[in-house]
């Protein structure tokens, strides 16, 4: 007979107690294989509870494999062989809880003002989507993202962007480095990748980790050198035409036209054309996209709405020329979406509505406002300093024309808790300038924190 | 001088259509390389449009590179070496859509009940997450996923599936596919995988996609077959230890420790448990995962809020053991996270205040009713069929022992609009049992549709 201590006040019912006490003793050895249990009858008498519970915990023993059944002569225990080995010990695992920096100014190019989203919209559309007869939007959708939001998309790249495409050459996914990703594998990695230099950090390190070779093709005032790029024996580019991230080149269009005959000379060559934040230029009309020009299908054009909506909202998008279309039907068109279908649907109402249209020109306004004031501000450092990359994005860049190097730079700064950014984590260490290079973001800060940021480096610098 | 017909009515300002006439005029050639442009006095007084316009027109075709600025001199045309090429012809691309296929009764074994889905409830916690001060939720995230969130999907993993892990072995992913694209980075692809035979088709078809060797491994009634997986000279083995897809068989414990030892044998070998509707159990508590049982760390765990919450949300999850984490920091802790910031948050709340346990429960039940009507009404069927697989997840099977061919079986349904899957497509092709076997999905239908379907297949069959 096996005698277990039910406890009556325990949230676990009886059946579970038993359950666990026999399985815990096979585990441990205490019960040997072939063992007999007792019958259900006689270790519910003997435990006083009702039979029952007896059957439900034999029940799950059995179907676990801890007991076998076996009729007309009862419940056996079952050969493990391998026994089951100790609990792993807590302290044999670190978690390594990196420290946060803090910082009262902290200029860095990445994220947006999301003080003037419009949440009340927002929500007003999840409810919308979110209506009960809606519930199609719970199932798997579309691999390439659903075709009404696709076909939006469509729209707002030909108009506001200048990109010719169809909706089938559109894929939408969670951001823009799973798109790399997805564009990886099309492209085989037995390519070489040209980048420029500086470099859009991600995009390299994605297609360094998927064991692609790489190159850094230099820049001139135009952009990325083309004669450079021929020597390379690269057979992919990446670029940011339309503001190179970081040094905010615009690339004029016989640049452009440059870039896509070199691409015509070969089959299988292909412009990356990343358009990351083209939405925000403070003179004039927005830079038309490369893509546009393309009549060959050379040009892969990659956009997202981390810039024009927000960075935690993981939606972007990429349009692929036919040839390569064709391959990820083929190939790659098994890969479920990886964008919720209420975020598509969102999105996707945000901008038939005008409110995308809206919002964007608003932050227009907002950055255009914190962009004037830090130039304002940076008059202060006099001729010290001198401004480049600005009137467009998210960011601009100054030069340093002191005696002070970068790390000493860098470290002046912290000291007061400013956090700047130097031009040589964009060039893997090594500097394209003959001084030291820095790149302020603004979107995030307000016009005091900028204010606040800039008297402190006049002060330390 | 040039001469621009100005639409007045137009919603294009003057200085844009001025802008777009030079650039078209530029890019056909007419106007030529250094060609001087009047004026911008000469301009606007021979278009009658104010100086501005025409400035603005010629800073916009100055910042994309058509033409430039000479000091003093004026603004000439630039030299664009190639020219623009036409446009597609929209005629030379075919959008392909395929015919949609309806039917009255289809039993995929995909999707889930979205009838019940607490939509009010989600509602009410997006409305809380979304209040204006979480403006922090919009930028981008921990790449794993916030903590918080993993915090509560360990506490979940470890109550209700035995799971042993800390929060930093948590990945959170953008649906399984995604977090399969990850593990195949981890596992260097010269490693062979074993496959179960029949098999879950998207998995395979993601490690194919990866350049991963694979074989198909036999089961028996008790799983993958350990013998046979040790012949295969595989060193990762897919399976699906507690409701094997689509068999439905539960791996016992002695097979679940066989698995184990087989990997501890050697270094760098993984079981990869895909964990993927445990929730779903219609007799006795669920089936612990096969992880909880690992000493060495050689279980990867894989699971998903798709069956649970709704497969449109796409949040999947990944413990990787103490090895991997350590290669997944160094080498890949730079992609940023693929899941929305609000989404994680809404199913933090969702799970830690009880709603979805609640959920699940209920679900239990509404699908138990479906399992149990489909059971009924396939007694018609007599013994002209035998079932298989059934007490757990969203489907079941169903092996026929008549005559007809899988063929013949398929088409006659087809003809009365209900669409049956064969396990032929779960075994590449070939058949793995002497009879033509049908996995039937439940979750999408109502017990009317159920009764429907069967009474059909019945009269067909």
């Amino acid at each position: 007979m096996i005698t277990i201590d039910l406890l009556h006040e325990s949230k676990e019912p009886f059946y579970e107690q038993i359950y666990k006490y026999i399985r815990d003793e096979i585990k441990a050895g205490t019960l040997k294989k072939n063992t007999k249990l007792p019958s259900s009858r006689g270790l519910a008498t003997h435990l006083a509870v009702s039979r029952n519970t007896i059957d439900t915990a034999y029940a799950q023993l059995v179907s676990e494999g801890y007991i076998e059944s076996i009729p007309k002569k009862g419940y056996y225990v079952c050969e493990l062989e391998a026994t089951v080995g100790e609990e792993l010990l807590e302290d044999d695992w670190v978690e390594e809880e990196k420290a946060e920096e803090n910082y009262i100014v902290d200029f860095s190019p990445n994220g947006v003002d999301m003080e003037n989203f419009p949440y009340n919209q927002w929500r007003k559309l999840i409810k919308e989507v979110m209506i009960n007869d809606n519930s199609e939007l719970f199932q798997s959708g579309d691999p390439q993202g659903d075709r009404e939001f696709r076909k939006t998309i469509r729209l707002y790249l030909h108009q506001s962007r200048g990109v010719n495409c169809r909706e089938n050459q559109i894929i939408i996914g969670a951001g823009m480095d799973y798109l790399l990703l997805l564009l990886g594998m099309l492209l085989q990695n037995d390519k070489k990748i040209a980048f420029e230099n500086a470099v859009y950090p991600q995009a390299y390190n994605v297609f360094k980790s998927l064991g692609f070779q790489s190159e850094a093709i230099p820049l001139d005032s135009q952009g990325m050198v083309v004669q450079e790029l021929e020597k390379s024996g690269c057979d992919i580019a990446y670029v940011t035409p339309s503001h190179q991230y970081p040094t905010g080149i615009v690339m004029p269009i016989s640049r452009r036209l440059k870039l896509l005959s070199w691409a015509n000379e070969k089959d299988g060559r292909y412009i990356i054309e990343d358009d990351y934040d083209s939405e925000f230029r403070y003179h004039g009309r927005p830079i038309p996209a490369l893509q546009g020009n393309d009549r060959k299908g050379n040009v892969i054009y990659l956009g997202t709405f981390s810039k024009g909506i927000a960075p935690a909202i993981r939606v972007s998008y990429m349009v692929l020329p036919q040839s390569l279309y064709k391959k990820f039907k083929e190939k790659y068109s098994f890969y479920s979406s990886t964008v919720s279908r209420i975020d598509q649907a969102v999105i996707n109402r945000f901008m038939i509505e005008g409110h995308f249209e809206r919002h964007l020109n608003r932050m227009r306004g907002i950055y255009k406002a914190k962009h004037d004031c830090l130039l304002k501000e940076l008059k202060q450092l006099g001729n010290q300093i001198s401004v480049f990359g600005e009137s467009a994005g998210l960011h601009l860049l100054i030069a340093y024309h002191g005696e002070k190097t970068e790390e000493t730079l860098i470290q002046l700064a912290k000291e007061k808790q400013v956090k700047v950014y130097p031009m040589s984590s964009y060039t893997g260490g090594e500097s394209i300038f003959p001084y030291p290079v820095f790149i302020l973001g603004f979107a995030r800060l307000s016009e005091e924190d900028i204010k606040k940021g800039i008297s402190i480096l006049k002060k330390v610098w």
